[in-house]
């Protein structure tokens, strides 16, 4: 039996363009004689379609596309992720369901068990979870058909109080389909592979997984969809950032001639690069924009942001402004354009000195002998920000913003100034990682001018100031950030790791009052286990550790 | 036997204070010789703590709590809400609980079994749903003890598969203690009741209900709490929008002398100006915050934010901005200032025609011979901004958005202009219940200027500028989006409804294709069942409806 793994970037509610994709695909199976095409999880709607699964209209369409989908298969089946409705009276209304297409039509619906409800995901908040479990049987073989999280419930604390896989192995199965949305992290990759390793060690069955690729606005799906041997060997890896196609022999894959021929080996910051690049280009694409804009200040963020940029939508689609004030320093200024003509890209320098003293004019009368503070800084991150929106405006670029993580995570950054933005590239890296991420760019040639990674980071938004006048060392802010945001640990815990209980508690309370801002803040492209955004919620109004 | 029922507005994570309230609450149930006080859902970290559920340090603070307030329950015994650990090796760490204390230490703890997770509800997030069930025992009376949704499953269509009630019936318990957090929505008091009462009918029993009161960021509970006898009849109702502590006589509600004792009869417009104030005044107190600034067009939005601001904080402490710009008529710095005066709030009148031609001036190289559009006019509402938010940062005021729910559902807003606030006062008011607002607040006398009701509303920021100028009249854009988003119905059934074609594809366009700009805006006091926020997911890049 011949099976394709068609690994696609779908676009949500798009259902045009992704039957399309999926048709090509089996299409192109049949010419290579094909017997089997198999999609990833939601493929027909795209992956999350979030509350748009409220919405009858929206389920229709997705059923319409599957029917559409089924008339292709004549001659060849396909597997293929969509959201079905849920017969029976009680309980939810849709089911998270995998069709099995062929001879025309459909031939049986399966649902997925496990719910995924955390961290980024919403699953039971549509969903009702599956009870019954049967194989598909096709030219002779059962198969076992499940849908992603239905293959993570093993190891010692497990979240469910059932195993998919235990019930279908009742029927004395073939081999294993898992279909997938299984979005990117910086580890993810290797724990990925290690659960599904651990499935097939348990039930001696190959296995196919198929994965989603490409940007969902901030979550990254990064495909490297797999096939496992029966020994436990990875038999291949698809394209990671890419969408990809490949036929495999069922029997080749059942009795292996050679071992391992897993690939790709990119360190975390490659990974992070690639996704972030991913990222950036999917979001314009999708939303059918081509350009750029963002504020260049000559320092780490903004840098390391253009170049990530350039290389999603290319150089001359990234428009740079540089925006120095009174507070700037000159080499700001001369590194911020190195940067640009390293890149061939766009960029103008418009100073916003007069904008910032007409506001100091026109608040004059109140604020009088009061003495310069936040709100005079504020006021320049503000007025940059008003000059980057007009332009975005008016020639339709979308505004990039520069944060990173640390910043995001201990209120760094001028709400309204230089908060704004379509999207935050670097919301989810933290400073030390923003650093690894010059290098890694500046590794072949000098991109990022030196001087830029080299000096100390500063806002400039009043004389001589740098960050670390106002927030620890970002070596131990990093990691006191890290043990709170990825690890939920509370501040007994840090300290008990060794860190001075004076910065982490400061830290920690930075950390919860600022979530006013981050509540407004644009979506964030995802690399961690816990970005900011959808994946953390958090209340705006409480007193815990503030 | 006696029963205090104590509805009280906590605070999230200030385990402090919500101690405090609860065994205060106690020890005046002993001097009335109370038996058995009852607090709401979660009372303990107040309703939602969200993902601060995550941090074990968080649910610790819970357990020291629970064991604090129980060390306070002698001669009298006490339920109160919190999270608990789940001590099975399988499934979620915790389980949303009830504690029953007596004799100074926990007797018995009862998890709830029905976990929403849909609109603004994330239960299934944190909790395993319960699946055991016993009544409590209790000075010889068994109470059959639930937990909110726990009662929420009648009807033809079951969002659960299971009646917690049904389990409990077959201890044959006395009568029904349900401990809530059921926010807030225009009708949903009768819609609770309703609940309620179906439960009465159908278990013949009394029940005891208390409900959380109070605003937590964007939700609002309201409070009205109930007591219901088996009857069926509304035996007493708490207060709505207040702490409240009534003492109830067990055999005078299961035998009651005489009917129907509900009194609350608010309409609509009412509720919705009383939870709005509430929501404001608990927004800031709740941050340590007493002051407001919000920037007063002369329109009917700010001028109802403002008088409902003057109402939860004083008008003293409610400072108005007018911040004419050369497209303002005349009127409307009249009207503004004359409202400022009505309510005896401070006001200054700050133009922005230098700021504005600031930033012409900076532009003017690149904009060139461009005509005037969108990308000036943003430039005036973000020169306000400018302005505003730096009263807030120099003078410690939280700025008040004044965006109704209809701009916001279609984008008709600058972003980091007039979209910008700590707190959205009117986002889930449509326009047209704004004006029903403004009539409501000058039943009596004329507070809002008569003008500012009855010209037609204008952005002015080019001239002659009206909303009818590109949207759709109020009354009919109102109806469509109420269709699509409280009611999730799609573009043909709207259609079929009798609105054009035409408009309504327009207006859910429009609703679609700003979805960006509603993920950066501020928290929305929730006053409807289906507000932007929380309780509204939707993807940013997507193409539905687009």
């Amino acid at each position: 039996m011949k099976i394709a793994l068609a690994q696609i970037n779908y676009h949500i509610g798009n259902f045009e363009e992704n039957s399309r994709k999926i048709i090509n695909s089996i299409r192109k199976g049949k010419l290579e004689n094909v017997d089997l095409v198999v999609f990833s999880e939601l493929a027909v709607s795209g992956y999350p379609p979030r509350d748009f699964l409220e919405f009858r209209d929206f389920v229709e369409r997705c059923q319409d596309a599957v029917e559409k989908i089924a008339d292709e298969c004549h001659g060849i089946a396909a597997i293929v992720g969509s959201p079905s409705f849920n017969p029976e009276y009680k309980g939810k209304d849709l089911f998270n369901s995998a069709y099995f297409l062929a001879d025309g039509k459909v031939q049986s619906v399966h649902h997925k068990a496990l719910l995924p409800n955390y961290d980024i995901f919403d699953e039971y908040r549509y969903f009702e979870p599956n009870h019954e479990f049967t194989c598909v049987n096709y030219h002779g073989k059962k198969i076992a058909l499940n849908i992603c999280e239905d293959l993570w419930n093993l190891g010692n604390h497990p979240l469910y109080t059932i195993n998919p896989m235990d019930e279908l192995m009742k029927e004395n199965p073939d081999f294993i389909i898992n279909i997938a949305a299984s979005p990117f992290h910086a580890s993810q990759r290797e724990e990925r592979a290690e659960v599904l390793l651990q499935n097939v060690e348990k039930y001696r069955l190959p296995l196919f997984y198929v994965n989603h690729v490409g940007a969902q606005t901030e979550l990254l799906f990064d495909g490297g969809s797999l096939v496992i041997d029966p020994a436990g060997r990875i038999h291949d890896e698809l394209n990671y950032f890419e969408e990809d196609f490949r036929i495999f022999d069922l029997e080749e894959v059942q009795h292996p001639l050679s071992g391992e021929k897993r690939k790709n080996e990119e360190n975390k910051i490659e990974r992070i690069h690639d996704a972030l690049v991913m990222g950036i280009r999917n979001y314009f694409y999708k939303l059918g924009f081509k350009k750029a804009i963002l504020g260049l200040s000559g320092g780490i963020d903004s840098a390391v942001t253009m170049v990530l940029a350039a290389r999603a939508l290319g150089p001359e689609n990234v428009y740079a402004v540089l925006m120095p004030s009174g507070f700037s320093s000159e080499h700001s200024v001369q590194d911020a354009e190195a940067l640009a003509k390293n890149l061939e890209s766009p960029y103008d320098i418009i100073p916003i000195e007069k904008n910032y003293r007409s506001f100091l004019d026109a608040l004059q009368p109140y604020f009088k002998n009061r003495s310069f503070n936040i709100a005079e800084e504020n006021i320049q991150a503000r007025a940059r920000g008003v000059i980057l929106m007009a332009l975005s405006n008016k020639f339709g670029y979308i505004l990039l913003n520069t944060s990173n993580k640390s910043e995001a995570a201990v209120g760094y950054g001028t709400l309204y100034g230089d908060m704004n933005g379509g999207l935050s590239v670097l919301g989810d890296v933290y400073k030390t990682e923003v650093f690894e991420l010059a290098r890694y760019i500046n590794k072949e040639q000098e991109i990022i001018p030196e001087n830029t990674i080299l000096k100390p980071p500063s806002a400039e938004l009043r004389p001589d100031q740098k960050d670390s006048d106002s927030l620890p060392d970002y070596d131990v802010l990093d990691q006191i950030l890290y043990q709170y945001i990825e690890m939920r640990k509370g501040p007994r815990e840090i300290i008990a790791m060794g860190f001075e209980k004076e910065i982490v508690d400061k830290t920690l309370k930075l950390v919860n009052v600022n979530e006013y801002k981050r509540h407004q803040t644009p979506p964030i492209l995802r690399v961690s286990k816990k970005a900011f955004g959808m994946g953390r919620r958090m209340p705006i109004v409480a007193r815990y550790l503030s």
